[in-house]
């Protein structure tokens, strides 16, 4: 992100205002976090009770207030260089200042992870404001990528299939879960990820708490084991899952992900533009419920990804916008049985003209280590 | 924290009912982050979009609910065993199942960083309640620490101290400053942190700019260097700042440092139950302002620390609540003199009965580094 133009991020406060005011809003309000990267490429060093609030609405010019102190660290970003930057020192009172920037009787969208603190404050600050959060009014926002974006998506994806490729040729059996997450941080890191957001090695029975990360316990021959990893890379997110056994599989486990597998491609067959995002995840549903086992995949299909591992658009129920090209996102059924054992199958897909394109490109075959 | 008993979880939270009932509050919202791991020690693997709220009241039993997903993950801290979970799972509108946990007509006081998406929903899912942040009613919620917490404080304080020690001993001219803030990284994780917060290496004019952190300078001979770091260890905060010089430093700089000095030793001297925050701001603000270096002093005096490196109590103007013995916060006042270098000495200080206690203790003299 940070290699954006100025007239890039331009472009899209432009745009995000245009679909602001479609949506019948004001304006726009962006809080730290991945929303203000995407606007100026400005990442503060940490996310504090101390207001930095970008402002983009129609009429006026983009403007940004930070601390003082920070005024620095903001300055340089990128995106910056075409708006007005305010600053508030302490002492003062933040709100009043921030409040200058508004309409007060402006209607906003507001960073969905702005801090209650803030967003109360100019409650009562300017008390004929309005506020709504940005994913339930403009949910799509970063939701379609670019050309741009789509390829640093594809990198993290190929970035995090190669760790996958390493981490088959690792001793599974007697060792810990932590252990073997730990490599699969290593092996990420080594492939040219910044930062490293999660390492799941579900074991045996902990596969079937699909929110398990790793932990003691040691593998063991005859367990399945599921790997869901990711992080960021160039500022873009990777999140792919893969089961492998340690030794031959039973009957019933090689059923199971035969299940999982055909929903996982079952659901990648259906993306195309036009479709719902609920449209997938029933795709996917229906071939697991049809096999018996719809009471155990405990949870939504998918969920986009981008600046952050997590964002819309979410493949779940009730979920009824449709599929655009640009949008990119996790289709990644699973099958849980308690105490026992679970199966899960991640990829990430992008929506095209034609239909969908896999960023992730390992076999979802089972993939059998020692 | 993940010491604490169930009993000690209740207290807290029977004490926070208390004070939220005193405030002329229905009770309290408490997001994950430092308040949920205060009250439960349920600290969620990511904060997401996903809610997990716990509402602690007047009349009812604490109650918490997780997203589905999570709550093998909830169950065994220790704090949730005194409490009712309840969950929610995708597909279902997680604030009609939370609002089921609050009072249609109450007010309460929510988590500072409590994601906007929440509390805008729950505004629309029940429109007869009213939110107000915790900090702006409740800000002394865990600003008072107790005395297990206060020597959790004091080890922190104390590997940060050792940290600083074998700093002095490594080289600094003719290195970047990331160099030198990876070797600090690497010391405070050494002495026992398991997070490094911040490495701030300011060196000559970066060092005139308080929030920078660090960059690809070159220290050089006749840098003036700032020093500020910390993170935590065993769940509590550790910061500490200071100023190094690599050689000789000029009479000016040996003025300003002298300064700064004498401004920190007067705060930390005017620490005592009942003296207002702002005051311990003003005494060292005075000592500077006298000194003629009063607009370089371009930030608060100082802020609390505890399960955060960041909370209240905050020593700034307009800040008038008394100390209280039990609370812990920076004394961190400094001299910033733009193009050229600036000065920062800090300590985390605790109130007792009887006064200051420090936190921090290496020598407060302008160390010479090579």
């Amino acid at each position: 992100m940070r290699t954006q133009t100025t007239e890039g991020y331009t472009h899209r406060m432009e745009r995000a205002v245009a679909q602001a005011v479609d949506a019948g809003l004001t304006g726009l309000l962006v809080t730290p976090g991945p929303d203000l990267v995407y606007f100026t490429g400005h990442h503060p060093t940490a996310i504090t009770e101390r207001i930095t609030l970008l402002a983009l609405q129609a009429g006026r010019e983009p403007a940004m207030i930070v601390p003082i102190l920070e005024r620095p660290d903001a300055e340089p970003a990128p995106g910056v260089a075409a708006l007005s930057l305010a600053d508030w020192a302490d002492g003062t009172d933040p709100y009043t200042a921030t409040a200058k920037l508004l309409d007060p009787a402006g209607r906003y969208a507001i960073s969905d992870s702005a801090w209650a603190l803030h967003v109360l404050a100019l409650q009562e600050a300017l008390p004929g404001t309005r506020y709504v959060s940005m994913t339930s009014t403009l949910p799509m926002l970063r939701a379609v990528k670019d050309a741009d974006e789509v390829e640093r998506l594809a990198a993290a994806g190929a970035a995090a299939d190669a760790a996958f490729e390493d981490i088959l040729g690792v001793r599974f059996a007697g060792r810990r879960e932590r252990d073997i997450g730990a490599d699969l941080a290593r092996l990420l890191r080594e492939h040219g990820h910044s930062q490293v957001d999660f390492t799941v090695v579900g074991s045996g029975p902990n596969g079937a708490n699909p929110h398990h990360e790793m932990g003691d316990r040691v593998v063991e021959d005859g367990d399945m084991v599921i790997l869901d990893f990711g992080g960021i890379k160039d500022g873009y997110g990777s999140d792919t899952t893969r089961p492998v056994h340690v030794g031959e599989p039973t009957e019933e486990e090689r059923r199971v992900h035969e299940i999982v597998r055909a929903a996982q491609q079952a659901a990648f067959e259906a993306v195309r533009p036009g479709i719902t995002c609920q449209d997938v995840d029933r795709v996917a549903r229906r071939v697991i419920t049809e096999a018996g086992y719809g009471d155990y995949f405990i949870h939504r299909t998918g969920h986009g990804i981008g600046l952050t591992t997590h964002e819309p658009p979410y493949l779940v129920e009730g979920e009824t916008r449709p599929l655009v090209p640009g949008m990119c996102f996790s289709i990644e059924p699973g099958v849980y049985l308690p105490g026992r054992f679970g199966v899960r199958i991640e990829d990430i897909v992008t929506v095209t003209e034609d239909g969908g394109r896999r960023l992730n490109n390992t076999s979802r075959d089972l993939h059998i280590v020692s």
